[in-house]
Protein backbone atom coordinates (compact mmCIF):
# COMPACT_ATOMS: atom_id res chain seq x y z
CA UNK A 1 0.00 0.00 0.00
CA UNK A 2 1.29 3.03 -0.61
CA UNK A 3 1.23 6.34 1.02
CA UNK A 4 -0.97 9.03 -1.14
CA UNK A 5 1.51 12.24 -0.71
CA UNK A 6 4.89 11.74 0.75
CA UNK A 7 6.73 14.73 2.40
CA UNK A 8 10.51 14.71 2.35
CA UNK A 9 12.24 16.91 4.71
CA UNK A 10 15.59 18.35 3.05
CA UNK A 11 18.25 19.66 5.66
CA UNK A 12 21.40 21.69 4.56
CA UNK A 13 23.52 21.39 7.94
CA UNK A 14 25.46 24.37 9.39
CA UNK A 15 27.10 25.76 12.70
CA UNK A 16 26.22 28.97 12.10
CA UNK A 17 22.49 27.90 9.98
CA UNK A 18 21.07 25.41 9.01
CA UNK A 19 18.78 25.19 6.06
CA UNK A 20 15.49 23.06 6.03
CA UNK A 21 13.09 22.58 3.29
CA UNK A 22 10.19 20.62 3.15
CA UNK A 23 8.09 18.83 -0.39
CA UNK A 24 5.39 16.83 -1.05
CA UNK A 25 5.56 14.55 -3.45
CA UNK A 26 2.42 13.19 -4.96
CA UNK A 27 2.91 10.91 -7.39
CA UNK A 28 5.71 12.84 -9.58
CA UNK A 29 4.31 15.94 -8.78
CA UNK A 30 5.94 18.34 -6.42
CA UNK A 31 4.81 21.10 -4.04
CA UNK A 32 6.43 23.69 -2.01
CA UNK A 33 5.50 22.88 2.21
CA UNK A 34 7.82 25.85 4.15
CA UNK A 35 11.04 26.45 4.31
CA UNK A 36 13.55 28.14 6.62
CA UNK A 37 16.88 28.49 8.47
CA UNK A 38 18.09 27.14 11.96
CA UNK A 39 20.40 29.99 13.61
CA UNK A 40 22.66 28.96 16.35
CA UNK A 41 23.71 32.26 18.49
CA UNK A 42 27.96 32.42 18.14
CA UNK A 43 28.16 34.13 21.74
CA UNK A 44 27.06 30.71 23.34
CA UNK A 45 29.29 28.16 23.86
CA UNK A 46 29.76 25.07 21.10
CA UNK A 47 27.53 22.35 23.47
CA UNK A 48 24.65 25.01 23.57
CA UNK A 49 24.70 26.09 19.96
CA UNK A 50 24.11 21.98 19.33
CA UNK A 51 21.58 22.42 21.87
CA UNK A 52 19.66 25.41 19.43
CA UNK A 53 19.96 23.64 16.52
CA UNK A 54 18.56 20.27 17.56
CA UNK A 55 15.49 22.35 19.63
CA UNK A 56 15.43 24.17 16.21
CA UNK A 57 14.91 21.17 14.03
CA UNK A 58 13.14 19.15 16.60
CA UNK A 59 10.32 22.21 15.83
CA UNK A 60 10.48 21.94 12.29
CA UNK A 61 9.78 17.69 12.33
CA UNK A 62 6.85 18.69 14.96
CA UNK A 63 5.77 21.29 12.67
CA UNK A 64 5.93 19.92 9.65
CA UNK A 65 5.41 16.19 9.97
CA UNK A 66 7.85 14.50 6.87
CA UNK A 67 8.03 10.92 6.12
CA UNK A 68 11.39 10.90 4.83
CA UNK A 69 14.87 12.85 5.05
CA UNK A 70 17.45 13.88 3.31
CA UNK A 71 20.90 15.35 3.81
CA UNK A 72 24.15 16.75 1.77
CA UNK A 73 26.82 14.09 2.26
CA UNK A 74 29.13 16.44 3.13
CA UNK A 75 32.52 17.67 0.80
CA UNK A 76 35.11 17.44 3.28
CA UNK A 77 36.60 20.77 3.56
CA UNK A 78 40.37 21.98 3.06
CA UNK A 79 40.05 23.45 6.65
CA UNK A 80 39.63 20.57 8.72
CA UNK A 81 38.34 23.12 11.53
CA UNK A 82 35.66 23.91 9.21
CA UNK A 83 35.18 20.33 8.54
CA UNK A 84 35.05 19.66 12.65
CA UNK A 85 32.69 22.24 13.19
CA UNK A 86 30.49 20.56 10.08
CA UNK A 87 30.83 17.73 11.20
CA UNK A 88 29.01 18.37 14.72
CA UNK A 89 26.09 20.25 13.24
CA UNK A 90 25.43 17.52 10.54
CA UNK A 91 25.69 15.27 13.99
CA UNK A 92 22.53 16.79 14.88
CA UNK A 93 21.28 16.96 11.38
CA UNK A 94 21.22 13.31 11.11
CA UNK A 95 20.09 12.28 15.09
CA UNK A 96 16.79 14.46 14.86
CA UNK A 97 14.65 12.91 12.28
CA UNK A 98 16.77 9.60 12.80
CA UNK A 99 15.61 9.66 16.38
CA UNK A 100 11.97 9.70 14.78
CA UNK A 101 12.16 6.49 13.05
CA UNK A 102 12.79 8.54 9.75
CA UNK A 103 14.79 7.03 7.31
CA UNK A 104 17.37 9.58 6.27
CA UNK A 105 18.99 9.75 3.15
CA UNK A 106 22.38 11.18 2.31
CA UNK A 107 23.29 12.95 -1.47
CA UNK A 108 26.86 13.86 -2.92
CA UNK A 109 26.71 17.74 -3.51
CA UNK A 110 27.16 16.88 -7.16
CA UNK A 111 24.55 14.99 -7.61
CA UNK A 112 22.14 17.68 -5.83
CA UNK A 113 23.26 20.38 -8.56
CA UNK A 114 23.01 17.95 -11.06
CA UNK A 115 19.47 16.71 -10.31
CA UNK A 116 18.29 20.68 -9.88
CA UNK A 117 20.40 22.48 -11.85
CA UNK A 118 21.15 19.66 -14.64
CA UNK A 119 24.70 19.92 -14.30
CA UNK A 120 27.49 19.21 -11.51
CA UNK A 121 28.32 22.29 -11.34
CA UNK A 122 25.71 25.00 -10.49
CA UNK A 123 26.73 27.92 -8.29
CA UNK A 124 24.25 28.93 -5.47
CA UNK A 125 22.50 31.64 -7.75
CA UNK A 126 21.33 28.89 -10.29
CA UNK A 127 20.45 26.40 -7.48
CA UNK A 128 18.30 28.94 -5.68
CA UNK A 129 16.56 30.15 -9.51
CA UNK A 130 16.08 26.50 -10.43
CA UNK A 131 14.30 25.79 -6.55
CA UNK A 132 11.90 28.97 -7.52
CA UNK A 133 11.25 27.17 -11.10
CA UNK A 134 10.48 23.74 -9.65
CA UNK A 135 8.51 24.76 -6.97
CA UNK A 136 6.60 28.52 -7.60
CA UNK A 137 5.20 28.34 -4.53
CA UNK A 138 8.77 28.68 -2.49
CA UNK A 139 9.36 31.17 -0.15
CA UNK A 140 12.83 30.87 0.46
CA UNK A 141 14.68 33.10 3.54
CA UNK A 142 18.07 32.41 3.00
CA UNK A 143 20.28 30.42 0.08
CA UNK A 144 20.41 27.52 2.86
CA UNK A 145 17.08 26.97 2.95
CA UNK A 146 17.19 26.66 -1.08
CA UNK A 147 19.80 24.34 -0.74
CA UNK A 148 17.65 22.13 1.58
CA UNK A 149 14.39 22.28 -0.94
CA UNK A 150 17.02 21.16 -3.72
CA UNK A 151 18.06 18.13 -1.58
CA UNK A 152 14.49 16.94 -0.61
CA UNK A 153 13.78 17.48 -4.88
CA UNK A 154 17.20 15.28 -5.43
CA UNK A 155 15.30 12.79 -2.46
CA UNK A 156 12.14 12.79 -4.96
CA UNK A 157 13.86 12.30 -7.62
CA UNK A 158 16.08 9.24 -6.26
CA UNK A 159 13.87 7.64 -3.78
CA UNK A 160 11.77 5.69 -6.26
CA UNK A 161 15.10 3.69 -7.33
CA UNK A 162 16.45 3.53 -3.90
CA UNK A 163 12.43 1.99 -2.57
CA UNK A 164 13.06 -0.63 -5.55
CA UNK A 165 16.77 -1.36 -4.83
CA UNK A 166 15.49 -2.30 -1.15
CA UNK A 167 12.82 -4.86 -2.21
CA UNK A 168 15.05 -6.41 -4.20
CA UNK B 1 26.49 27.28 48.74
CA UNK B 2 28.83 24.88 47.58
CA UNK B 3 27.52 21.49 46.81
CA UNK B 4 29.64 18.62 49.29
CA UNK B 5 30.69 16.32 46.15
CA UNK B 6 30.73 17.33 42.43
CA UNK B 7 30.13 14.67 40.09
CA UNK B 8 32.19 15.13 36.87
CA UNK B 9 31.42 13.04 33.99
CA UNK B 10 33.99 13.07 31.36
CA UNK B 11 33.50 12.04 27.37
CA UNK B 12 35.95 10.55 24.83
CA UNK B 13 34.00 10.89 21.52
CA UNK B 14 33.81 8.42 18.41
CA UNK B 15 31.44 7.18 16.39
CA UNK B 16 32.36 3.52 16.65
CA UNK B 17 33.13 3.33 20.64
CA UNK B 18 32.51 6.67 22.67
CA UNK B 19 34.33 6.42 26.02
CA UNK B 20 32.93 7.67 29.43
CA UNK B 21 34.06 8.31 33.16
CA UNK B 22 31.98 9.94 36.00
CA UNK B 23 34.43 10.76 39.18
CA UNK B 24 33.07 12.27 42.26
CA UNK B 25 35.07 15.51 43.63
CA UNK B 26 35.26 16.23 46.95
CA UNK B 27 37.51 18.81 48.65
CA UNK B 28 40.41 18.29 46.11
CA UNK B 29 40.10 14.23 46.89
CA UNK B 30 38.85 12.07 43.72
CA UNK B 31 36.98 8.97 43.79
CA UNK B 32 35.94 6.64 41.13
CA UNK B 33 31.95 6.22 39.86
CA UNK B 34 32.15 4.47 36.86
CA UNK B 35 33.05 3.93 33.33
CA UNK B 36 32.24 2.40 30.80
CA UNK B 37 32.05 2.36 26.70
CA UNK B 38 29.23 3.32 24.16
CA UNK B 39 29.75 1.28 21.17
CA UNK B 40 27.53 1.77 17.78
CA UNK B 41 27.03 -0.56 14.93
CA UNK B 42 29.06 -0.87 12.44
CA UNK B 43 26.33 -2.38 9.55
CA UNK B 44 23.97 0.70 10.61
CA UNK B 45 23.46 3.79 8.54
CA UNK B 46 25.44 6.41 10.10
CA UNK B 47 21.94 8.45 10.98
CA UNK B 48 21.12 5.32 12.98
CA UNK B 49 24.60 5.04 14.78
CA UNK B 50 24.11 8.59 15.92
CA UNK B 51 20.71 7.76 17.60
CA UNK B 52 22.60 5.12 19.62
CA UNK B 53 25.57 7.06 20.76
CA UNK B 54 22.54 9.27 21.38
CA UNK B 55 20.52 6.76 23.28
CA UNK B 56 23.46 5.41 25.35
CA UNK B 57 24.67 8.46 26.38
CA UNK B 58 21.15 9.49 27.78
CA UNK B 59 21.55 6.05 29.64
CA UNK B 60 24.94 6.85 31.18
CA UNK B 61 22.97 10.36 32.13
CA UNK B 62 20.33 8.92 33.66
CA UNK B 63 21.81 6.05 35.55
CA UNK B 64 25.12 8.76 37.01
CA UNK B 65 23.35 11.97 37.40
CA UNK B 66 26.61 13.80 36.75
CA UNK B 67 26.47 17.67 37.80
CA UNK B 68 29.35 18.89 35.19
CA UNK B 69 30.68 17.45 31.59
CA UNK B 70 33.63 17.57 30.18
CA UNK B 71 34.63 16.25 26.32
CA UNK B 72 38.16 16.35 24.85
CA UNK B 73 39.09 19.15 22.07
CA UNK B 74 39.47 17.10 19.16
CA UNK B 75 42.08 17.63 17.60
CA UNK B 76 41.89 17.74 13.95
CA UNK B 77 42.91 14.78 11.41
CA UNK B 78 45.12 14.61 9.00
CA UNK B 79 42.26 12.86 7.07
CA UNK B 80 39.21 15.14 7.00
CA UNK B 81 36.79 12.19 6.22
CA UNK B 82 37.80 11.04 9.76
CA UNK B 83 37.46 14.36 11.19
CA UNK B 84 34.03 14.38 9.41
CA UNK B 85 32.90 11.19 11.61
CA UNK B 86 34.67 12.20 14.63
CA UNK B 87 32.53 15.60 14.06
CA UNK B 88 29.40 14.01 14.06
CA UNK B 89 30.07 11.58 17.32
CA UNK B 90 31.22 14.72 18.91
CA UNK B 91 28.00 16.92 18.20
CA UNK B 92 26.17 13.89 19.86
CA UNK B 93 28.88 13.88 22.97
CA UNK B 94 28.39 17.93 24.03
CA UNK B 95 24.94 17.85 23.22
CA UNK B 96 23.34 14.76 25.43
CA UNK B 97 24.95 16.75 28.54
CA UNK B 98 24.10 20.30 27.47
CA UNK B 99 20.32 19.37 26.70
CA UNK B 100 20.27 18.75 30.02
CA UNK B 101 21.87 21.95 31.24
CA UNK B 102 25.34 20.58 32.51
CA UNK B 103 28.03 23.23 31.49
CA UNK B 104 30.21 21.13 29.26
CA UNK B 105 34.09 21.77 29.44
CA UNK B 106 36.28 21.22 26.95
CA UNK B 107 40.30 20.40 27.09
CA UNK B 108 42.83 20.20 24.65
CA UNK B 109 44.42 16.44 24.29
CA UNK B 110 47.92 17.73 25.61
CA UNK B 111 46.58 19.36 28.89
CA UNK B 112 44.56 15.93 29.83
CA UNK B 113 47.94 14.33 29.43
CA UNK B 114 49.91 17.15 31.39
CA UNK B 115 47.37 16.80 33.76
CA UNK B 116 47.45 13.04 34.06
CA UNK B 117 50.71 11.77 33.15
CA UNK B 118 52.37 15.21 33.94
CA UNK B 119 53.80 15.84 30.06
CA UNK B 120 51.98 16.59 27.05
CA UNK B 121 52.88 13.53 25.15
CA UNK B 122 51.68 10.76 27.12
CA UNK B 123 50.84 7.40 25.35
CA UNK B 124 47.39 5.55 25.72
CA UNK B 125 49.34 3.42 28.26
CA UNK B 126 50.77 5.73 30.83
CA UNK B 127 47.26 7.11 30.33
CA UNK B 128 45.67 3.80 31.29
CA UNK B 129 48.22 3.71 34.45
CA UNK B 130 48.10 7.18 35.61
CA UNK B 131 44.20 6.35 36.05
CA UNK B 132 44.50 3.23 37.85
CA UNK B 133 47.14 5.23 40.32
CA UNK B 134 45.20 8.27 40.33
CA UNK B 135 41.20 6.63 40.30
CA UNK B 136 42.98 3.01 42.68
CA UNK B 137 39.25 1.53 42.57
CA UNK B 138 38.36 2.75 38.74
CA UNK B 139 37.03 -0.47 36.67
CA UNK B 140 37.87 0.56 33.04
CA UNK B 141 36.54 -1.28 29.77
CA UNK B 142 38.68 0.04 27.17
CA UNK B 143 41.37 2.74 26.28
CA UNK B 144 37.86 5.27 25.79
CA UNK B 145 37.14 4.78 29.17
CA UNK B 146 40.46 5.40 30.73
CA UNK B 147 40.28 8.58 28.26
CA UNK B 148 37.22 9.54 29.15
CA UNK B 149 38.46 9.41 33.27
CA UNK B 150 41.37 11.36 32.49
CA UNK B 151 38.97 14.37 31.15
CA UNK B 152 37.20 14.07 33.86
CA UNK B 153 39.93 14.30 36.18
CA UNK B 154 41.42 17.03 34.46
CA UNK B 155 37.94 18.92 34.53
CA UNK B 156 38.46 18.69 38.42
CA UNK B 157 42.11 19.94 38.35
CA UNK B 158 41.25 23.23 36.12
CA UNK B 159 37.29 23.69 37.30
CA UNK B 160 38.43 26.20 40.10
CA UNK B 161 39.84 28.78 38.17
CA UNK B 162 37.03 28.31 35.49
CA UNK B 163 34.60 28.55 38.33
CA UNK B 164 36.91 31.99 39.36
CA UNK B 165 37.31 33.44 36.45
CA UNK B 166 33.55 33.18 35.60
CA UNK B 167 32.88 35.23 38.58
CA UNK B 168 35.33 37.55 38.32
Amino acid sequence: MRRQAIRILGIDPGLRRTGWGVIEMSGTSLSFVGAGTVTSTDKLSLAERLVELHAGLCGVLDAQAPHEAAVEHTFVNQNPTSTLKLGQARGIALLVPASRGLTVAEYAPNLVKKTVVGAGHGDKKQIRMMVSVLLPKAKVDSDDAADALAIAITHAHHRASRVLAAAE
